[in-house]
C-alpha cells in the first residue's frame, strides 16, 4: 500500500489515441468490426437469435451475416442450434479467461468471501481506456434480491463507488496525467483519506456502493466494490472489508 | 430428472457442418478469422506481447497486425500499455458473460459450495460441436494445491469425468443421432445408473475426476465436474455431491 508501488502507473497507449479525437483512424477492418459487433449483439440478446435477425441488427446482407457466423462458428464463438438459430459460443470463455488473468484469479476467492459474508453484489472494476469497466461478479449465494452488476459494465469515472477509489490510488497530478479532462473528485480526496469511497444514488437510483482501490505495480489501479440497497452494517464496517479484500488481492499479486 | 426433459435435445446445426469434413468452407473471412486468432494467441500467452511477436504469431505483417490491434482496440477486446505492448482487454469479459448466461448463473454458487466443500477445483462443462469444453472454473478458497482446469478447455468426449457424464445425460440412440461416429461408453452406461460419472488417468496422469450431468429442457446436456490427485472421500460420497449440485443447477433453470 506505499506509494511507491503506484509511482509509475503504465499510460495505456489506447487512452492518448482515443483522445485524439473524432478522426476516424484509417488503419481499421470493417470485416474484423462487424465480426466483433455481431459477437456483442449476441452477448446483449436474451436468447438466441435467427440470422434474420442478426443480419437486421448488423445492417448487412444476409450473406454477409452468413459468412461471418461460419467464420465464428470455426472459433468455438458462436453456437448454432437445431432451429438454426444463433447464440454466443463456449470459445469466448476461453478468450476472456485471458484478460487480467491474475488479478481475476486473485480477486475471485476474495469477491465470494465479500459477496457470502455481506449478502451483497461484489465485483471487480478495471480501467479500460476512459472508463471503469466491471470485469468479475461475484453474486450472493443465499439472498432474495441482490443488484445485478453484469461484467462488461461500463462507468465514468465520475459516477460510482469503485471509479472514485481507482481515482484515490492516484494522487491528482498522476491522475490529471492519465486522464486529462476528467475532473478529480472531492469523493475521490476522501477516499484517499480513508481508503475506502462510497457512493449514493450515482449510478442506480435508490442503490450505493463501497469499493476499495487495488494498487499493481506497474500497472494501472483497479477496484472491488459491492453494491446494494440497504444494509445495517455502518459504512465503515463495509468499508474495512473492502480494504481488507483488495491488500489480499495485492499480497496475492506481490 | 425424468427422461421427458431430454427427450429432444437440440441438434447443433454446427455439428453437421463440422462433420463434413476437411472440405473447406468457401464462405469464411479472412480477415475475421485473423482478429480472432489474434485474441486466441493473446488469451493464452502469459505476459503482454509486442506488435512484432504478435505479427510474427499471426504469420502477417506488422502493417496488419497493426490494423487489426486497432480494431480490436476499438471494442475494448485488448488494451496496450506503456511500452505498446499488446494484452486481453476487459470487452472479452462483457462477451463471455453471454455464453449460457443462465446456466453460468445458476452454477456458480453451486461450483463454489462444490469447491470448498471438498477442497477440489469445481468446473462446468458444456457440449462444443465435437468436444466436451469447460467453461467456468471455481478453485478452492484455501487450499494449498489444486488442479487448474481452465475455461476453454477442450475434451474428447472419449476421455474424462464430464464427457461420460454428459453421455449419460442421453440414451445410446439420442447419442448416435447427436454425435454418430463416438463411441458410446460403458462407463456412460454406468453412469446412467448410478447418476455420475467417474474417471482415472484420462485427461491428466494420476488425477481423477468425477462429474454429474445436467439436462436442461430443450438444451444439450451440460456437466458439473471435480478434478483432484487424491481424497480420503469415497467415490459414492462425491458423486452424491454432484448429482446435488447438479440438481440444485437443474431447478434453477426450471
Amino acid at each position: 500500500m506505499s506509494e511507491a508501488r503506484i509511482s509509475a502507473p503504465a499510460v495505456p497507449a489506447g487512452a492518448p489515441t482515443r483522445a485524439e479525437g473524432s478522426v476516424k483512424a484509417p488503419a481499421h477492418s470493417q470485416t474484423l468490426s462487424r465480426g466483433i459487433r455481431a459477437l456483442e449483439i449476441l452477448a446483449e440478446a436474451r436468447s438466441p437469435m435467427t440470422i434474420a435477425e442478426l443480419s437486421e441488427a448488423l445492417g448487412v446482407h444476409r450473406s454477409i451475416a452468413y459468412r461471418i457466423l461460419r467464420t465464428l462458428e470455426d472459433h468455438s464463438l458462436v453456437l448454432r442450434d437445431s432451429a438454426g438459430r444463433v447464440q454466443a459460443g463456449p470459445g469466448l470463455a476461453a478468450l476472456a479467461r485471458g484478460v487480467s488473468r491474475d488479478l481475476q484469479s486473485a480477486a475471485l476467492p476474495e469477491l465470494t468471501a465479500l459477496a457470502n459474508g455481506l449478502a451483497m453484489t461484489a465485483f471487480l472494476a478495471v480501467w479500460d481506456q476512459r472508463d471503469c469497466v466491471t470485469l468479475i461478479t461475484v453474486e450472493p449465494r443465499h439472498a432474495s434480491a441482490t443488484l445485478a452488476q453484469r461484467p462488461g459494465t461500463r462507468h465514468s469515472f465520475s459516477a460510482g463507488g469503485p471509479g472514485i477509489a481507482i481515482q484515490s490510488a492516484l494522487t491528482e497530478e498522476q491522475w490529471e496525467q492519465l486522464a486529462s479532462g476528467q475532473a478529480y473528485r472531492p469523493e475521490a480526496r476522501k477516499a484517499r483519506e480513508v481508503g475506502y469511497s462510497v457512493s449514493h444514488e450515482e449510478v442506480i437510483p435508490g442503490t450505493s456502493s463501497v469499493a476499495a482501490p487495488i494498487r499493481i505495480p506497474g500497472q494501472l489501479p483497479a477496484a472491488v466494490a459491492v453494491v446494494y440497497v440497504r444494509t445495517d452494517k455502518p459504512e465503515a464496517e463495509l468499508g474495512a472489508e473492502l480494504i481488507r479484500a483488495a491488500a489480499a488481492i495485492e499480497d496475492e499479486l506481490s
